[in-house]
């Protein structure tokens, strides 16, 4: 990876790392998201293939044919699949735009492709290509690509091409097109799919399986081009160049603009013109405002520089502003895999860097949940309990919609995952009026909590038949992590109510609390195990102990695929190898509860025998090890953080971004080096640099309030700024 | 149920029940089966419908429209479908016969319909169908039906019509077809499929995904009609009727008779001839020889006497008598449930009746199982084990074909049900030669249980990780059955290994037997625990004491419906709800190491928690009550169990027979009231005959020899036969 640490660079065009580099150079504007295909696909990767995904575990399955797969995606937009329920539909592809010389249709898997090289710009969104283009004809062009999906105008994607004949004389055509023919995971969502070609471009009218309505327009602009039905032809002699500017636009009828519909969208992209560096110049503003409250220097280390600013480029790009009824989907809506689904990564990957940057953003995520109460409380029904459940895979709704039951019954902890975020945002930000809105989660959680746990006719509390963090144990009884968020939310869930009796008393009546619901609570308070070691290690699950030996050094020889894939599911329900960290997981979210002997005997304990299948683990020990004075050890897992989406070794970006980890890299360098100890009235810091981070510079907001912060090995400077 | 003991009858025409009795009346052959669905289709229920089965519990998924699947199986023609791995093909329906009076299609649900019935006379397997149509037109018609599969010619089906004018003049047009657009749970297994109408009838060659290739033909036959193109047109007057006979036969790429296709399917139809009363008389008698050793007469309960019969007739229709490549599967190939795969059903709950009426037929379901090892050692490996893995559904492969992988990789007891099957017939039969070819099934899952088990660091030895016979405890470790089942497998391997020393030392070698392995299968045989409570209880796993009270007074309501159905899975999978017999199956198994005490104690412990969802449950339960001198308790789980396929309360044979209840009904009137004690030189009884019942007559073939039975309250008479 060359070049500065804003540029994300391809330098070789090779079709096996194709779709790692389409995820990687995902465009969004936060409304709509575009994976980074090539504007005139490729011959042998149709788009409307035709097959069966079926459930599976998505970290082990292995991977489609690799070649390409566009996306464009505006979440919210569901449709409804047979196997994998609702998932995010795959739109139809605005990007497209076909250029033939001489009857030879450029195709950079068939056609003879010199001096590739693909940049995107992590500060603007803007990805470039050039290359040139040996044409069969004998002709020579020097072919340069722009796009953006603008940030200053929501439904709007711009694009400029520019071919320069630098050999021969060319006869060139282009197609302005939109490919309406797209399936999502080998389905196809669309009910009804209507194309009608203008002059300079095409109108696309769908409507998908779940009766959403979405309407794309591109237009292309060119000197000396006449259009008609979206085609031009052009001759160049050598020398001679031509730029195609091509405004496209998408509108839905899930949007919430005032004016909605074909007509609106097509006012949208007349009123936007065609100048293409205004159009940019006002894109390029947009993201300025953005990385000035999150960039985060790190002097000394442009690996990590780079990484960091890719996660927060992907943070950026796939959080909704302006709609509090999506969040981020595991993929950061980059692909295909998990369906568009939310997972608990929304409160304990991605909401800290929200809450400590942009704290609007992190209010339309807990939003989010607040939104979704009704879905949570069906779902709570669903499994024969009151109250509300949380989904493990949510989606607009709020019902279960993972295709796995194994996650679906038994990672309850979701639902104490969830009210740990409502809390965390409103310690971060003291906003009061929210949570006062949101005490309906809070206290219909608490009322599954009474159902789902076991009160022993002797007297104990257990919470029986769940799934930790670590999907590698299936079914465990009193995991230690799900007990203690239980705890954690059914504490706050009282404290809220005594906030609320002092300062909104007349809230409280809506809630119907009575005596019966505070004995409960605290009693599971009370009495809800969670064990630790007389060693001070805590129990990850009453069965860990008698669980196998992984025997990792027969079991797990080749160390460069996961452990995962090297055994059967049945050998890792039944060995004590761990996906990614579960009892850890309290430490770092409870920092203050755990002094750092304890973390560091915890680490002892299970590092051995953690796996890191999972992309959410790395960051969480990288942070742990931070904390405990470890900051070198803790940077080498995170370097094999920084590596997920940056390589593609393991598949990388190519079904999309691991943004858990995105978020989780932000934490790592804020919460884990710079040492950020949330909590107090002011913003505190504990850090310990890696020896090579000379200096780390950022900002954060905290309780209201802008902070400029610096820390070097031997300084902390934080200093109010506005 | 009104009728004589070989009497099944419906006398009621309701849509709600039709598919009841299609799977009830199901006729076969033992080559070839057909579900009672009626000659002329229904409008209402097209064959063709395409749908997505997804794999789910099969005791509780809600069960698709009810009308009417038409089912044509010839066990071993399997289909590969994407989601439930291979399955058998509904292959297209030869019974068709369309009737239409001035225009209007005889529709049983659309016509005017008056007297009807039909009869399966479970004695020679012919169903017959009585009606009077009304038709539109004025014209009355007595219409009867009678067709069977000939239980002489393996290959034909032999059908009659007779309509008769009763009122006004009938102008009949009759189609002689077969319907080739039949899909097997809503997927369409033929890769080609090609109909050619022939003067009387039709011929169809449909090739399946797994590239078996089926020829049908039909024929029909009347006098005064003449056929063309399948079709012939009649006038009848009042009193004047018409007889039609339509001749159909099956072939398959499969099968291993000398000559194969078209050709010979057609020869086979025209030796055939049409005469009616010679097809059914040379049917009857081979039916009536199959009766005589399988028989038993309950004197003193009609109601149990036709549940047996209706038993031993789906028994003796559903077993391969000539095909050792296949065993009988889950639902005796009388419908799309469990996707014609082969469970423990055939070693626990079938094989036995064979083995003690037609030792011939028990040969070719354990010899399945030998051939079968190859995929079975396949399988291992899947698992990342040496040895051979019994698949826990079985398809003709031996790989693993269930869907669901809960019970795919957790049931693994089936390896040891194998073993313990095999072993079972050999005790039997004393067939040397027989065991002796088996022995490298007991070779090998011996050397998969050595790489399954654990061997722990101290010396212990587990079992972890697995799903006892009670599916609703999902993942258990030490489970009793299933441990106990292992070092009986390990017992009986050492056993043989010192039996082919003696009689066939030159046998040995190929085995590749070391000191390792004895001293291994020692090893498990002395340390794997099958624990018992201090109160006699056996302890169904590890896990079973923490689990939770499953409080039936409050979560099963409605105990007419499955408790299954009343509860989340998950809340199955923490609480101590039984779906079925688990611990008390080693009882059943090995009563010898069990007395009457003991047994008494298990049933106290576990009979409260036991749903009985699973139809495997009842008969066992009932068979142990009776051994322990509780004939009447017994009873009364039994003529629940009398009534799984005979009610259609809970769905009936709806989607098939419950064969294993079949096989079950049958022990539970030889091993369990009767008291057939095997392991002695002569067969042994120890009667408890329930109040009402006077007198048990039967067969039984033991080590070679055929004995009659008679047993009284007061008496016992065995006398040997011949």
């Amino acid at each position: 990876m060359k070049g500065s640490a804003f540029e994300l660079r391809e330098d070789l065009l090779d079709p096996s790392s194709g779709k790692h580099y389409e995820g990687a150079f995902t465009q969004g504007n936060s409304y709509l998201q575009l994976r980074g295909s090539f504007e005139e696909g490729l011959a042998c990767a149709p788009q409307n293939e035709k097959y069966w995904r079926l459930p599976a575990n998505v970290t082990l399955e292995k991977q489609r044919s690799p070649r390409s797969k566009c996306g464009t995606y505006v979440p919210g937009i569901m449709g409804s699949h047979p196997l994998l329920n609702e998932e995010v539909v795959n739109l139809p592809n605005p990007l497209i735009f076909r250029v033939s010389c001489s009857l030879e249709a450029l195709d950079m898997d068939l056609c003879e492709i010199k001096d590739y090289s693909r940049v995107l710009n992590l500060r603007n969104g803007v990805l470039a290509r050039r290359f040139i283009w040996k044409t069969n004809s004998g002709a020579a062009l020097e072919c340069s690509y722009e796009r953006f999906a603008s940030r200053a105008r929501k439904n709007l994607i711009v694009q400029k091409m520019t071919y320069k004949c630098i050999e021969g004389k060319a006869e060139l055509r282009f197609l302005n097109d939109i490919d309406e023919n797209v399936t999502t995971n080998g389905y196809s969502h669309f009910a009804s799919n209507q194309k009608t070609p203008c002059d300079n471009g095409a109108l696309v009218t769908v409507e998908t399986d779940k009766k959403e309505k979405v309407w794309l327009e591109t237009r292309a602009f060119g000197e000396r081009l006449r259009f008609s039905e979206g085609t031009a032809n052009i001759s160049l002699a050598p020398g001679e160049e031509i730029t195609v500017i091509k405004i496209s636009g998408i509108m839905t009828s899930r949007d919430t603009d005032a004016l909605l519909g074909p007509e609106q969208l097509s006012h949208l992209i007349k009123e936007a013109g065609s100048d293409y560096a205004a159009l940019k110049a006002e894109n390029d503003l947009a993201w300025e405002k953005l990385w000035e409250n999150s960039g985060v220097e790190i002097e000394g280390d442009e690996e990590a520089q780079l990484a960091l600013n890719f996660s927060v480029y992907h943070l950026l790009r796939g959080a909704c502003e302006n709609d509090d009824r999506v969040a981020i989907c595991a993929k950061g809506f980059a692909g295909e895999a998990y369906f568009g689904h939310f997972f608990w990564d929304t409160e304990v990957y991605l909401l800290p860097f929200f809450l400590y940057t942009n704290p609007r953003v992190a209010k339309n995520l807990v939003s989010f949940r607040v939104n979704t109460l009704k879905g949570a409380m069906e779902n709570a029904r669903r499994y024969g309990c009151r109250g509300a459940r949380y989904p493990w895979e949510s989606s607009v709704s709020g019902t279960e919609q993972c295709p796995n039951w194994q996650y679906a019954d038994h990672e309850i902890h979701i639902t104490a995952d969830v009210v740990y975020g409502l809390w965390h945002y409103y310690e971060a930000t003291g906003d009061f009026e929210f949570i006062a809105k949101a005490a309906p989660v809070f206290v219909e959680t608490a009322r599954y909590w009474f159902d789902r746990v076991e009160f022993r006719s002797d007297g104990e509390v257990h919470l029986n038949g769940v799934m930790g963090p670590d999907e590698y144990t299936c079914l465990s009884s009193d995991n230690a992590y799900t007990n203690a968020m239980v705890r954690h939310s059914l504490e706050k869930t009282l404290e809220l109510l005594s906030l609320l009796k002092e300062r909104k008393p007349d809230s409280i009546k809506d809630l119907n609390i009575d005596e019966a619901f505070r004995s409960k609570a605290l009693e599971i308070i009370q009495k809800i195990p969670v064990p630790v070691t007389s060693d001070g290690v805590i129990i990850q699950c009453r069965e860990f102990a008698q669980m196998e030996d992984p025997r990792f050094d027969l079991t797990w020889p080749d160390r460069s695929k996961c452990f995962g894939t090297q055994v059967p599911q049945e050998k890792l329900y039944r060995v004590k190898a761990l996906k990614q960290a579960d009892a850890l997981m309290l430490p770092f979210l409870f920092p203050k509860n755990y002094s750092a002997e304890e973390v560091k005997k915890n680490l002892a304990y299970y590092l051995p025998y953690t796996t890191h299948d999972s992309s959410l683990s790395y960051i969480i020990h990288a942070i742990l090890l931070a904390r405990c004075q470890k900051a070198e050890e803790g940077f080498e897992l995170m370097r094999k953080a920084l590596k997920i989406d940056l390589s593609d070794y393991h598949g990388g970006a190519s079904e999309g971004i691991h943004i858990a980890n995105c978020g989780g890299i932000w934490q790592a360098v804020v919460l884990g080096f710079a040492g950020f100890t949330p909590g107090e009235e002011k913003p505190v810091f504990h850090p310990n640099l890696p020896r090579n981070w000379n200096a780390l510079r950022f900002h954060i907001v905290y309780r209201g309030q802008k902070y400029q912060v610096e820390i070097t090995p031997s300084s902390v400077n934080v200093t109010p700024n506005d």
